[in-house]
């Protein structure tokens, strides 16, 4: 939804925000939410608390037409914790939708709210079922409630730490108990974390941008193998995990993360116009005008215009009205498709050569659409150039990538898929480039869907047929 | 809902009904629970079945609203099992809703509806957190998945049989499996259970209207204490329970079931015809006219009319468009209640002495509104007449009772009460002349509510308080 | 949905309230429109007025459904009318809801609600079309609104009197002006209208059950041809028309009206359980048990019982669940009809003679199925028995009646009708017997649909096809 | 709801759609009204035609979630027209939604859809409804229906233009009948109206960006004073008025007009791009970087840049989840506005001197806010350039602009208002910068809004107060 370049076809998880310690918890967890809506479209959830009870509401669809005043009225409390997520496919949606609650833990009850993906999930449910658990989702964030449920030793963050050193993979997650607000990030850090301040408030969020629109304070990343204790006492830390390497997800940088964001302690917008300008250089294309494919593939656009010396336009106009209940007509003849999002502008392209610059290819048919529309405009050559290396393996950590057939890389040469998408010439940024733009090192980072290089040697299994069908809402 | 004497005030919790083995089980399960629908209106459910997989459907609201074509058919298989219920106050009613679905137990998912109550919920709810497990609703009944869950031995019976040895208290019980439906009655038989034969398929029900109205032979109840198991092979029972004495609910006689229904072997319409006739044996009033309160004081007042040897006449009429939408507007001046359900026929009653006939006196806030309508409509004395004792105390198998301070008769003598009520005379039926009424020995029976005499010792444990609440939908 | 003999296939069109004069006119009109919901069930609305505006909400659906608290609330003033209504299918159903509000007449908005039907609506829309008047709405109560719009001379009840000149028909109408609320009842008094005080207010009401609910007081009939002026000079009458003979619809004695009403001076209870006496002595029956089609039956059956000494007893059941959200499975191999409304009480019937007593007969078709469920049910004898003549002519005045061809009887001797509703005997009553019921000349009433003799020569022409069609709401 | 910056504070009213001749007609007008989306997002119709029947949906909200896959369906023929609209405010808009239908018109509906605004349309309307009209909504559109519905001679052309006769202001139209489609513009052409071809089928429309989506080829404007008649004849011209100059609305080329479009035969994004150019050429600033207010100020941004020679970066990100649902939590301590909108890219300002571009500025409170955030992100000056001149004066032809007093520049100079919105500088582009940059003479167009000159004498008369309000749906 975000972009409509290929990338659109990748899409993230979650976003997790919390806060303790401030009269509005609700209300700055609902503007939370927002500012981390690109993370996640399909359902949200908020659980509140007020040192004595717990208050939970969870609904399908944006954070806007989730929650409404009275809704966030109800939501008491000086403490909560907040959710957006993808669902999965079908009615039975909600379920899925977090934060989930988990009741008769440790003297009340416990909400979770998860970024990210476990890959021994299946696993571990499996053995949960033989000891007599039972399962209300198909989301792998309640093996974790359980687990910490059957642990039968010391006190909460305790409880976390043993049932986190059963589970493999990547999660940035939150939880809220009637006392604390505990946040955790896997060993490795595959998805950001962030601790803020709001006067005497803490808060937690998967990215800066929702800090800075309550206007509160950026302190830190949550270290990855870290956990951070919120309660009466104040923020305390506890490192739970060490690794050698890092897993930080490169594709935040590329594509997910907002570009207002300070990701992994850089300007997401300047790493995109870096992606751009080491584009331009490795991969520079003899034009007269660079266009994005809107609006993520802006900020890369700039760059290679910059590098390469060419003048920069909004070549391709992007629909502000696009949303997932615009259905197509079934009995139409045609198919729309991209051209519902996009449409290009004739008089920015007629005649002249074009550099179109996108921040992904994945199956190559929205980039073959968006090729045909620059030349049905008028451009008389199409350089498709993409800010990132070929996407060939699928990711395990928490986005949702096709099966690796589907990958159009995987199987096909630079020059087949510049064929396929009729474009004159197609290139792609190295990962060396990456890593230049980026500026930090490839050993803090994941760049397994370009390289296969996988941080964690487990892979998930797949799940056995699924017998229950919830039908209806 | 049914009635708009004093009885509305007692609300049955459930009525079950399950096929096995007929092309259309989901259909004739949405007939049977619109039969059964006296037996609760606040939430209906079905879980069908086609040998490989379980499909799900549960609704707050009436079964017509509840379910619609499109949702029958993807309400696939040749069996399936449905449950109606009251549900709990507040939003989150839904999770209560039946039947409740349990994943990753002997092979698959397990359907459960249940009516009756479990009087040591709490107590093994409190023991299986302790050991890990995780509560999703508030429902007794989800105690009775989680002991089958734990169960590690034999195949489902054995399994449903072990845990059943762990709970005291009223249950009939429906069970959905990939491979079996199975019915199970609690040892003293509180609420009714029957099986009927449509060709060759069979069908467990709460009561036998639902058996008529999809035109199913009647073939026998489920005995108490035994579990009736529907699978490829026909129809296998299993005595699981012996008991010194029979619990059937007096109560259902009296009020809950339908009168077209044949319970514990008997014609409920003609029970209560016969109630009436030993009320007017026993309490008869010098009248003009005998009036019920309509719809489910009609067969006694017919009875107590024929006895007494006075006009029957239909002096209160019921409004058809009443149901739990109608709001009094809040700004009244006045207090409508019973107004709006009930109206009194002025030139039936004016200038008569007039007999009521309802079958129950709860609270005597409904009976006290009667009367003043009988009298405000003409009538020159009033003798209200209950074709029951006096309610005293609460029930703890499956009817919702308010508590023992609320139950007027308890604190409150025959001449208190009528004054209360500002009747000319008040009249109950004794126990005795119910007995005679239903024409079997009182042993086979629970009269707890006129009696307190308990039949299980157990009496169930006040919940501390509940600290989730959830918001909305 | 009122009974469920074949008179369910009868439906009233509409029934209407006003008040004037109390603080709490919506809420009251809400209370009003409640009790007359048994005289339309698709659509409900209500107009109020403070002397400066008017307020306005209509929506389909029972009253209870389509008013909440704050709609009630803004429904402002000490004035408003209210109309129940059953729409004409389709989806445009909301714009034939009432009361209409017609803009720029006489200084402000005029609101209508209106019970009953013009006989030359067709010709006068035609007529006003051709002068250049646009039409919203299907229903012949807008032409009224457009004659008052057309007429220049005089005030407000000068207009409703010229324009009332130009329609023939029959009308209870109520309009509500800025200043005034005025009730009309056409010459011949097709439907009723009655007048109550509730203080210092005074009402207007279809039936009298409304002002029993409300606690007014009764204070007599709008006279046929009688205009009833509410303004805050109190109320004015006015008489604009003079009639030879009155058309009071004999039908509202049957069927219609609530049994509570006191129609054209008469009690509904009293004439109906008379209607059942005449019926005993016209055609008696030999049998064991007397039963009604409840509910509508049931007075006529009381009264056929008491005339022919044999017991009453309640061998049909009346479900309260089925309202027109029911659906029958739509794949089913059967057809369920009444059985989802009516069942048969086996032990009433076993063995018995039976006579059955319904108040009219239609089309047969729902007979037929009542006869056979007495006889599954174990009737040896089943004598149909109908408290009102044969249904021979289609109403024009405001019953929606099948059109002649379906109606059995205008071409089936009683003998055949019998034998196709497979009953014993089949008896109905005289016309004479009728009018001894009710005890009032047959001059006074309309009784076409019985007799052929319409009390207007009109007849309405057939429209010609509509050529728009509003799609979803 | 498309730009950001100030502009956000003007709404267009209209965009319509037309089709005839094509076996897809609905589907293509639904697609159409997608692109002109941006013209109204309130409420959306469709009304078809078949040559014998007309087919009419409206409903509110977008495009997407007015009509779904069956509606379409329904919407059956070969011919269509549709509408987006704003709404007035409050429940009643549906009423207001086009298009409108009337009925009774030349042998059978007529469906109207508007784009503009007429000026004289209340002394009509009090004219009409002195002549007995009744009028259903509150739209201006109404006018024309009732006008062409009293006009006795002709067919629908001639009527037509006959009512238009008696109409000022502007409007672009287009009639739907059994047999003919109509489109008409006003004498002097203040909204844009095009004509397409799709294979057979001609294709009417506000922009050309619609003919785009659907690959209709783009034939001519309809010119002021035309009108435009389909049906079995194919296309019919037909002058009705002539007029010394035009009134091409000015306010189309900065704002309202998708760039993608051809407007009054120029690019819209080139004219922006050359708004640009000129105000860099008239007010040059001294800065590092040039960010424009996302997203219809990007064009005029880039052209900016160029033009001074200084860098181009989007320093400020839009959200792309802000829509009309989003609800500020009501008790919270801060507003938050624009910031819920756009967010500042802290490492595209930090340190940099910047000049934002935004397309107008109307009552300075959102510049306010934005040269605030830009500051807070780092920026040490902020100089703020408009595309356009001053906004001074309301516009009567379609455009729902504040009242004089709320426009800031009628009462303050520019200094006072760069110091209001806290910028270094503020700069406006000229009315002759304007007509430089759209290459064409001035007389053709309407700059009422920055001049004051308004091409119709005539000015609406402020309407009465509404007496009627509806309350509800």
């Amino acid at each position: 939804m975000r972009g409509f370049g290929d990338t659109g076809e990748l899409k993230e998880h979650c976003g997790v925000f919390g806060v303790f310690g401030h009269a509005e918890a609700s209300n700055l967890t609902y503007l939370g939410l927002h500012a981390l809506q690109h993370r996640g479209q399909e359902a949200a959830g908020i659980v509140s608390g007020d040192g004595r009870e717990l208050f939970a509401h969870r609904a399908m669809g944006l954070v806007a037409d989730a929650f409404d005043g009275p809704t966030l009225v109800r939501l008491a409390g000086d403490r909560a914790i907040g959710h957006v997520r993808y669902s999965t496919a079908g009615p039975s949606a909600i379920a899925n939708a977090q934060p989930l609650v988990f009741n008769g833990i440790v003297r009340g009850p416990l909400a979770l709210a998860h970024n990210g993906n476990l890959v021994n999930a299946l696993e571990l449910q499996a053995e949960l079922e033989a000891q007599g658990a039972i399962f209300q989702s198909t989301s792998d964030s309640e093996v974790i409630g359980h687990l910490i449920a059957r642990d039968r030793g010391g006190d909460l963050p305790d409880r976390i730490v043993s049932a986190l050193g059963r589970v493999a993979g990547a999660y940035s997650l939150l939880f809220l108990s009637r006392d604390q607000l505990i946040g955790v990030r896997d060993p490795l850090g595959f998805r950001p974390l962030v601790v803020g301040r709001l006067r005497n408030a803490y808060v937690l969020a998967s990215e800066t941008c929702a800090l800075d629109l309550i206007e509160a304070e950026y302190l830190r990343e949550v270290e990855p193998g870290e956990m951070v204790i919120l309660d009466q006492n104040g923020l305390t830390r506890r490192r739970f995990a060490e690794a050698e390497r890092g897993g930080r997800c490169v594709f935040e940088h590329i594509y997910f993360a907002r570009p207002d964001t300070e990701l992994f302690g850089q300007s997401v917008h300047e790493v995109r116009k870096r992606l751009g300008r080491e584009l331009g250089r490795e991969r520079p294309a003899p034009v007269d005008v660079v266009v994005p494919v809107p609006d993520s593939g802006v900020p890369a656009a700039i760059g290679y215009a910059e590098e390469i010396g060419a003048r920069f336009d909004l070549g391709l106009v992007r629909s502000h009205y696009v949303g997932r209940t615009f259905i197509e007509p079934q009995q139409s003849i045609r198919h729309f498709g991209v051209k519902l999002k996009l449409s290009a502008v004739r008089d920015a392209l007629r005649g002249k050569r074009v550099a179109v610059v996108d921040d992904s290819l994945v199956r190559g048919t929205t980039s073959r659409k968006i090729v045909g529309m620059l030349r049905a405009a008028g451009a008389v050559e199409v350089h498709l150039r993409i800010s990132a290396p070929p996407t060939l393996f699928p990711c395990y950590y928490g986005i949702d990538t096709p099966t690796k057939q589907e990958l159009i890389a995987s199987s096909h040469s630079e020059e087949e898929i510049a064929r396929y998408v009729t474009a004159d010439s197609l290139g792609y940024l190295t990962l060396d480039g990456v890593y230049r733009a980026i500026g930090r090192p490839r050993n803090d980072h994941c760049d397994a869907c370009f390289s296969g290089d996988y941080p964690i040697s487990a892979v998930p299994r797949e799940s056995g047929a699924v017998p229950l069908r919830v039908i209806g809402s």
